[in-house]
């Protein structure tokens, strides 16, 4: 194989860490000699032939890069079908390729990523053209299949933990004469993962979060407001953490309100307000709602020292696979131990990794389905440990990067999605 | 006068460091051999006789303390009438006090607490009934008298500011196919000093937030729905931030959304939310929004060591203040320079300070209304700079301390509120 070109690109929802991942990849390829292509928004960009000359960044760019959230090459949600329905985009990519000379595609993302991979992989060895296709993972929603946990998941994991436990020192010094229920929603549509980690900052059995709804369990409103009620009688307040993925018992989303807002206007889901206006209106109890939205997913500030290495090392190996001539794989993180925390990185084919999705073990959640277990705990604990805070600049905030990203000049007609 | 005790309490909506101040009172008194106890859940606590003997707290959990967020002793939501409406409550306290010899009166606050501060120094002159009675500023408002700024609200800002900027890369990253506009809610009923702290993550025109939503201004449909399409159009993507204070040209708040949600209950507040509606509804592009909620103000582990320094210094100058024998008085923050920054605390009479409010200055919100002047900025920037960060344990969570709070034996009959 010749040694040709790496083309990474970024897919999917963003993390705070995605970019370690990237300054991994860069930087490590940089110390082999081999040149690195961004592809810009993602497999857009890899279609449209928009491609980022990284060379052009500097050492301390990249090196700012590693601590910078967001995805700094733009990201996408555009999701390649199947071979037959969609051939001719992957036939074009395929050419784009070939066009530049890349001979390795790092495609870092989550479930649909990994799909995307294998497929290319598989074109590129139809079309006759050598091509080492790597994933590499990357996802806040922790679903992908054979790794133990996913580069992205543990800071949002300790932002969520950090901030229930901040939200509740407050509502209980108020609770006497103010807010009684506080409910905060967390990301995570299908597996409460995210909404798990807000377990974490439960020490004993009256401290907070005192009640969390899991996407796994079918919501049981009577059941939910006696248990709000008894810990208010207990306590003397109560913290809800609810997963925006909560559904009733026939499958609707919780947070598919339908209704109308002061503009006349459909509401937006929420179901952080939904379950909220139910306590006040049931209980007739003041409440407090939290929708943190994307601020948990970017909050860089607070990332997880272990989350941190974990993106980091991907990125690394995804090169060092690339180089070694693997392809069709995907590293991933396997644990060898949880205490102390241990783990490494293995290779992972992409055949096992793709459609496949990793849900919440059952004896992860509590007996009455509102916390978690001790085993989820076991899990958990070691992915948001360590503080992997950026520097901050004397304006008082984070020193992010903003990169060049200077486009690679095109060598291919124009093709449009 | 009598060396008696010092009875601190903290009043009103808490912040991120009200703890470090009554750590640092606590720990100032200690210097002077001043016993100390704090009224549980405030006033209320005062009233009801219920007091908390501080001197049962160790050392360790002092330091803690002052790093911890929340209110540590309790605060409320629960203000003093005039002295003829609830003179019988004026007079109970004084009673309280005097049954445990408390001499000095710590009244941690806003701008109630100040005016309640007042009062109380006046009945206890009437009553013949030495008190040296001093307020305490707090609140993440920004929105007390005299003093250049309130230990609160630097924390508060630099949390928002970074939210801001960490969010906004987020959403460059997933504009082209994604997220086109971000709506970002934030605290200030009446001022808008959070909203404008959110104008500090601005570096250039084209950067976020491009849009700034603040309640001294009415909110005109039309211009801000143009204003956003022509920041996607020329940007990509905007990010937009929206005091919950928002309200129409006729004084009503935009977030009185009166509608029913999911459950047929009524929605509460958001104007994060209703602006997000607007947006998709007229301009129909992909929004997401967030509403931090307590989680702002809250916010411990994002602390801004200028406010960290202020909070410590207006308790510690408060206990001196105390035992010098002055009272009707807050330690206040006077600025002397910009840059570099440079600081003082001041004794104010309580007399300038209650029933004031501060507003923001007429040429600190730009001409066009959507952000902040260089003015603003100049002023805002040393409040949110410093990190002081609180140590983190090995599960990988912040350290919060939680106090003990034993009682103080009751000394009278009870009395009913």
């Amino acid at each position: 194989m010749s040694k040709g070109k790496l083309l990474y690109a970024q897919s999917g929802g963003v993390t705070a860490v995605i970019n370690t991942t990237a300054a991994a990849v860069i930087s490590t390829a940089r110390q082999h000699g081999i040149k690195v292509y961004a592809a810009r928004n993602g497999v857009i960009g890899a279609l449209r032939e928009d491609l980022i000359d990284t060379a052009k960044e500097s050492a301390s760019a990249i090196r700012g890069l590693a601590h910078t959230p967001g995805g700094a090459f733009g990201s996408c949600r555009f999701k390649l079908k199947s071979l037959d329905t969609d051939r001719a985009h992957y036939q074009r990519l395929i050419e784009v390729l070939r066009a530049h000379d890349i001979r390795y595609l790092l495609y870092n993302g989550g479930n649909d990523s990994a799909d995307t991979s294998l497929k290319i992989s598989q074109v590129s060895r139809e079309l006759g053209y050598e091509l080492a296709c790597i994933g590499v993972p990357k996802t806040v929603d922790n679903d992908l299949a054979v790794t133990d946990c996913c580069p992205g998941f543990g800071s949002v994991a300790k932002y969520t933990a950090t901030s229930v436990l901040e939200a509740s020192l407050d509502v209980a010094s108020m609770a006497e004469s103010s807010t009684k229920v506080f409910v905060m929603e967390v990301m995570g549509r299908h597996a409460g993962w995210i909404a798990a980690s807000a377990g974490l900052a439960q020490r004993g059995e009256d401290d907070p979060p005192h009640i969390i709804l899991f996407p796994e369990i079918a919501f049981d409103q009577a059941k939910f407001l006696a248990k709000v009620k008894a810990t208010v009688a207990k306590v003397g307040w109560c913290t809800v953490v609810v997963s925006e993925g909560l559904h009733h018992a026939d499958g609707r989303f919780v947070a598919e309100a339908g209704s109308k807002d002061a503009f006349g206007h459909s509401q937006l889901g929420g179901v952080g307000p939904a379950i909220a206006a139910l306590v006040k209106d049931e209980l007739k109890m003041k409440v407090h709602w939290a929708v943190p939205d994307y601020l948990q997913r970017s909050a860089r500030h607070l990332a997880s020292q272990t989350d941190h290495d974990h993106a980091w090392a991907v990125g690394e190996q995804a090169v060092h696979y690339a180089l070694a001539g693997k392809h069709g794989v995907m590293p991933v993180i396997r644990r060898t131990s949880d205490a102390p925390y241990r783990w490494k990185i293995e290779a992972a084919p992409l055949t096992k990794v793709a459609n496949a999705e990793k849900k919440m073990p059952k004896n992860y959640l509590r007996r009455d389905g509102y916390g978690i277990t001790q085993a989820c705990r076991r899990y958990l604990e070691p992915l948001i440990r360590g503080e992997a805070a950026p520097p901050y600049g004397k304006d008082g905030l984070p020193s992010y990067v903003k990169l060049k990203n200077l486009p690679v000049p095109k060598k291919l007609p124009a093709y449009s999605l």
